[in-house]
């Protein structure tokens, strides 16, 4: 099965144009190559209905945009976490800003993942919801002020004291659960950031995905990585 | 292409245990030998993450259990008509009584539906929302009176005035609407009474996928869209 | 009892600074004040906890700014039809842009609406939802194209053509339901504008609460109305 | 001003027929007039519309039963909390079971709540969501499992360790934040149990507003709580 390894880079799709059906696999591909060459984990995480055939063509994690709180029944458009791992998934996002789900719901969600077997990545918004995720016990936290998604200047730059404070106020409330942070990351330099300021990866989308080049950015975000490593590993 | 004709009988996975992953396959499969062996269109609309490879496997319309309003664009966890179409599908359930949308949702995602190419089945709750979603113009509407669905007894026999109600309303608002209906549909006397009553056919899911023989099942729901055919035509 | 009469001028307060507690009550006056100076009907719709003050002070038409669609029960939170009977209001706002509702639950406030005794106005967002709108039978509905909300552009001057497609598509789906409309609405030609193009008054909220002079912009609206009541009366 | 004392007793009016309007005041005084005899804190959570009646009638803590996580502005149909301040409440409610918010928004409402002077008491479901609560650092979390709520089993007697495992969990997060727990409180023994478990009160609903003599009901609740503290005091 394929691995999941810290640090990490995390490529979201969302529902760009550039990124479903064919283009999907496409840009997985690219990832999968960049990876394997440097050696650095990256995920994908394409759109549901592209889920099952990304995970048929590569070999690096895939995760999905989303699962509902839900067990197998009646629940017509939900996701099922056990139809998500059928499909190939290792992972899921759960609660990301442009999917935000109700308090119990994230907590009844990341256990749903844990009993299908999916690593569970909880996107929030601030320091202190950071804290009150990981006290529900998930695989990971992703903290993303919401005013820099999609901006082009990095969370790790524009706002390291968030980063700072969501590493340590996650470690304080559930050492085991591993800290992302993203919003605005483009370049090697704020995953190298991102590193030093703590976290264990990165979580971005528009910066890869809408890239003339997505490889050619792949590769810089996997350099930024591995330069912070050999500063100093992860803590 | 895959061609949609009526009377129709659309068979809803949902999310259930018995209708996802290499399941949903097996089951699609009983529905294009029957649809095939008896000249009846039969629609399967399985879970979205299995939506692209039940489509590449079987020769009947699938239909995905919904699609959101948006654009392509930065939307996490939600559903692209787009990408939806690119998995094969032909059309999509809208405001489905388990995933219910807002007003103005409804006929966005209905016009979204539109501009992708597909067919938009808009499940309502009774008569009066089903003229409301007819003045959207979708493709169909299919009206569920919500307290029989999954309960064993038809609509069509427990609650005929509700069916019969919803076909004209629906007609003198938007003539072009075609009306389904659901809820408790189990047997082929089910769907003769519901073309009887007027609508051009039935959205099922736990009387097929709960079945102990579905393609039993399917024939016999089949058989009474021939007979209802033979005795007087759709109207 | 206070009557509601056409055209009417509905003033939405929000929840804005300028119109809680005391001001609302203030506001209201001053409403009270034109209505009665101009003989032009102008109703207010004050925050519900301020609703029972508003309406105990004033003899001018008060309505809720949201009911919920459930009977008296356990609904922590929600807003019952029968409290905002109780506490002086003559109808309700339904599915404002701000507040919007499910598709089914619009129906369902309706019609609790209309059990209580309330007149509701339901809010769209353009000629299609709102002819959905007239056909679940609430006493008015109020098109609001979403782009033009608080802009200072009125609708009847910057899309005259979905003022009016509103009015026919209404008319045509449900010819007993008034339609009013709003987004942009400042001043008297505004109303004048929009009673020609065939609706029986406006919906607005900044262009009055955010005003330096509330009164003489209430007195401004009310003279536009009776303007276009002189030239032509209402359709 | 009126003062919030431990422990305590709150008393949910919800939407029930037998607590809004005049019905709802009289409610009130039959809690404020057993609060002063025996000398515990009983607080009362009226309608939203009915919250300035009663707590101008009143001299026990009024709360609001919902305030929503928005500043002063356009926000139709939504609760401000400075709206909810201004009519008279101590404190409110947040995400109560059948008024669910967003993980994000909790965090919000919650600092809301604080910069508009009001406790806030949040609601939860288990005791890993009542520890992510606790997180967000809100006034009090007050547990109650679904399935118990309304049920006339008391949460303290059917589920202690559900109890005792969220007054741990919260304690440890957060130590200033007040665990309260709910469902199916009914009787004096409910609220001895409950505070012998280490929580600091009881919120219940139907238990005192469906009771045939409420006033009853409520002095048998109070002396629950004062055996309790005769017997240990609060932790």
């Amino acid at each position: 099965m394929v691995k999941v390894e810290l640090p990490i880079v995390v490529v979201n799709f969302k529902a760009y144009a550039e990124a479903y059906g064919a283009k999907a696999v496409e840009l997985a591909k690219r990832a999968e190559e960049v990876s394997k060459e440097l050696g650095v984990c990256i995920a994908v995480v394409p759109q549901l209905v592209d889920l099952a055939k990304v995970a048929s063509q590569v070999e690096i994690p895939v995760f999905a945009q989303h699962i509902d709180p839900v067990e197998p029944g009646a629940w017509t458009g939900h996701v099922l976490a056990e139809a998500v791992k059928e499909a190939g998934a290792v992972g899921t996002l759960i609660n990301h800003s442009e999917r935000r789900l109700l308090l119990a719901d994230v907590e009844a969600a990341v256990a749903r993942a844990k009993e299908a077997g999916l690593l569970s990545l909880v996107c929030t918004n601030n320091a202190r919801v950071s804290a009150a995720a990981a006290a529900m016990d998930p695989w990971a936290v992703a903290v993303e002020p919401p005013e820099l998604i999609g901006h082009g200047v990095a969370v790790s730059k524009a706002k390291p004291e968030v980063v700072r404070g969501t590493v340590e106020l996650v470690k304080r409330v559930n050492p085991n659960v591993v800290t992302l942070c993203g919003a605005g990351v483009v370049e090697g330099v704020d995953v190298y950031m991102a590193l030093r300021l703590g976290t264990k990866g990165v979580l971005l989308a528009s910066g890869v995905v809408k890239a003339r080049d997505p490889r050619a950015v792949l590769r810089d975000l996997a350099l930024g990585a591995l330069k912070a490593l050999e500063e100093g590993g992860l803590s």
